[in-house]
């Protein structure tokens, strides 16, 4: 189905414009003229595939979950076979804040998503359902984690997933370079220590 | 000088129409005319107080700086004298959370004023500014608590201070309903623990 890989492909590299623009201009102040004008289309033929911003955010943060993905799955391939739940963790956390290029990009979307879909209640379901997922995965990795005895059985594993997605927090302090991101890596590892290495 | 004290009072009354604005609708769609109608105040009143949107937002978000502090004081006097760090620290985290209306409303506003500050350079120094003076008062209590004997000396203060604020990670996870406000309040409260109960 050649037609489908081109509309899939086209709408991929509208979102990689997408990031661009909100990279340097902000949500607030993105437009759907500017978006095409990034992408190298006319309006009419972004409006062929997103009707409206909110649709066009909505398919960006979708994309940006699978890069995400993809990212921390290479990540685990390079950990070699059967990694520690320690660094898969570590890995999933380091992706959500803006510490690469990438999920720069893709860390400033999502507070924007998440704003706007306080406000938008189509996109407050798929935003929501979005972190849901993350979440399960989070917590699927630490109840294993608990069952193979590499994490404390006294462990609640939703109150450390919570805390392990909390981590996410630093994003902030680091765009505003409140704080280096090497001390966001030495946050990251204290409280994972404090975690596998408490009794 | 009853006229400054005028002006002091309108803008106040101004920035609380402005969350309420935001909270409803999202700073991205946030216009001076409707913050103006929801002050009941004319378009050129307003202009009057503020020159543009995004110095009528600085405004905003220092009264609400100010308006948290004064919660947390008024939490610690109900804490009676000499409060326990970790019940001082616990304030200053749940007063970062949208877990009551009126840190909710700030809450949110904060994502938007940060989002906001990255396109934005004289924001950008106002946020960062106000991030670094709430993190240096963080780790104050921190490095207090060690000297005290209250944490233990093997504690780096500047770590443990950033774990304590990527703790406001937490807030969308409350805002979409991810999870409930007991469940932030439980992490929270596991991380204190950890933290203070380590030997």
């Amino acid at each position: 189905m050649p037609k489908q890989v081109d509309h899939r492909e086209r709408r991929e590299l509208i979102a990689h414009a997408l990031w661009q623009v909100v990279d340097q201009k902000g949500w607030a102040r993105t437009t759907m003229r500017e978006v095409a004008s990034e992408a190298k289309v006319s309006l009419g033929q972004l409006q062929h595939y997103f009707s409206s911003r909110a649709e066009m955010l909505a398919f960006a943060m979708e994309f940006a979950s699978e890069q995400s993905s993809h990212r921390v799955a290479q990540g685990l391939a390079a950990l070699g076979p059967e990694p520690h739940p320690r660094e898969v963790l570590r890995l999933v956390v380091v992706d959500l804040l803006p510490l690469q290029p990438d999920s720069r990009a893709t860390s400033r979307m999502n507070a924007a998503y998440v704003l706007e879909a306080m406000h938008d209640s189509s996109l407050r379901d798929q935003v929501g359902n979005q972190m849901r997922a993350g979440r399960a995965m989070v917590e699927q990795l630490i109840r294993q984690a608990i069952d193979n005895g590499q994490l404390s059985s006294t462990c609640d594993p939703a109150i450390e997933t919570d805390l392990i997605l909390a981590l996410s927090g630093l994003a902030p302090l680091l765009d505003l370079k409140v704080i280096e991101p090497s001390a966001a890596l030495a946050a990251i590892d204290k409280h994972l220590s404090r975690l596998f290495d408490s009794p």
